[in-house]
């Protein structure tokens, strides 16, 4: 498929990357900054702009991948004329916000991207959703193309994925902030916890992670819980969290 | 070396089968209930005992690998006039509890055990403390043949290593527990967050987690806070758990 790029950051760059290596064709790279939309244009032998005035009319497939607060603008300034299914990237964002065109989706991925980190796109799920029946069939086989998980969810179901994403992401990489603040603090190497991380991890794979919990939470090891919030004194935000987290194990009752 | 286990839960099942592998002879098991001793003993050819003045006199190592509630009764059982080192496996419990010996110290195994779930020993970094300093070459001994990673440390910081695995492994397993009830109350399954995942605790192998951290809070994204704290309403729990750790990441401005 002919496929346009508006957006220049993370998403854009791992999904053009993975849509150019699955055989389609990059035609536009589009970002507010001609720098950046080169950059990653060069990297297709795309054409990069910088005025969304000068979007080609026709592509097979647009691909939304700005921030999220920045999508009901870009919309709001594409050509009405735009001959072609326009998906957006993003989690949290409905896909309403694609109301004022013909054809639309949404294509997200969930996988946290990082510039300097490669990824494997065949592992990605990849959640899709469209306004017309007809154009599921063009997401479904843009998706398959790059991905082995395909599929559908709508725009609450998503939202609900979005928010799952973050805490069994973005709040357990932070729970390793913690871990490594307090080792480093206390003359002991991030290093060592490393192995536990991997095995905490790969446990999930195969055990409902309710049943995996371990810990003194769980064991209502009082004694040990006391322990460790007199050492977290100095950490006044740790200890609450040490004392919401060990509570909601213990409410959860596994 | 010959060792004596004293307990029969995972932490000896697990040590147990790599000081076996790893050459040494395990003659005897000594467990409160005959059954769970003799379950484990017979891995070994060794002796099962549930009557602690039937220890053996003579091993060079005694390994106290029960409860840490237990330890401290277990030690005033003990005869007095053995001859090794005993050594007990606890994070949270001082090398203090065993001073009514002659010679002791601590042979700390950082990691997350289960009964059905094989480890890689070798990996798993062993944290060593001893009474007389003489013992320190034993443990060292001891711990290398099994781990390439063997290091010492004192009592405090051996509990700071403890607290650091609780948010690293524990309560970020509890984190995956609350994205899975979420997913499912969604139709959705947690198997779509499995990469995410992997990638979150891949990511720190290589980058410092506080560089890692990606989402809406260190982007400081209120629109989509906002989202999922409505989303939430009706976990009160996890929309205080969602608060506290969005500020604390805010907080530490990576």
């Amino acid at each position: 498929m002919d496929v346009v790029l508006l957006g220049s950051g993370n998403v854009a760059t791992h999904l053009g990357l993975a849509l150019a290596k699955g055989g389609h064709r990059i035609v536009q790279v589009y970002s507010r900054t001609l720098g950046n939309a080169s950059l990653l244009a060069n990297q297709f032998q795309a054409v990069a702009i910088d005025d969304i005035t000068q979007l080609v009319a026709q592509a097979d497939v647009f691909i939304l991948a700005v921030n999220d607060d920045a999508i009901e603008s870009v919309v709001g300034k594409l050509p009405l004329d735009i001959d072609g299914l326009v998906v957006h990237t993003s989690g949290t964002t409905a896909i309403d916000v694609l109301s004022p065109l013909g054809r639309y989706g949404v294509f997200y991925p969930l996988q946290t991207f990082s510039k300097s980190k490669e990824v494997d796109f065949r592992a990605i799920p990849i959640a899709l959703e469209s306004h017309h029946e007809d154009d599921m069939a063009v997401l479904e086989s843009l998706a398959h193309s790059i991905s082995d998980v395909v599929f559908h969810c709508d725009s609450a179901q998503r939202l609900t994925l979005h928010i799952a994403a973050v805490f069994a992401c973005n709040f357990t990489n932070h729970l390793f902030a913690v871990a490594a603040d307090l080792l480093q603090h206390n003359g002991l190497s991030f290093d060592l916890v490393k192995p536990l991380v991997m095995e905490t991890a790969e446990k999930i794979l195969t055990l409902d992670p309710a049943e995996a919990q371990t810990g003194p939470a769980v064991r209502d090891d009082r004694k040990t819980m006391e322990k460790h919030l007199s050492i977290l004194r100095e950490h006044p935000n740790w200890q609450h969290l040490y004392q919401l987290l060990s509570a909601d194990i213990q409410r959860n009752k596994y």
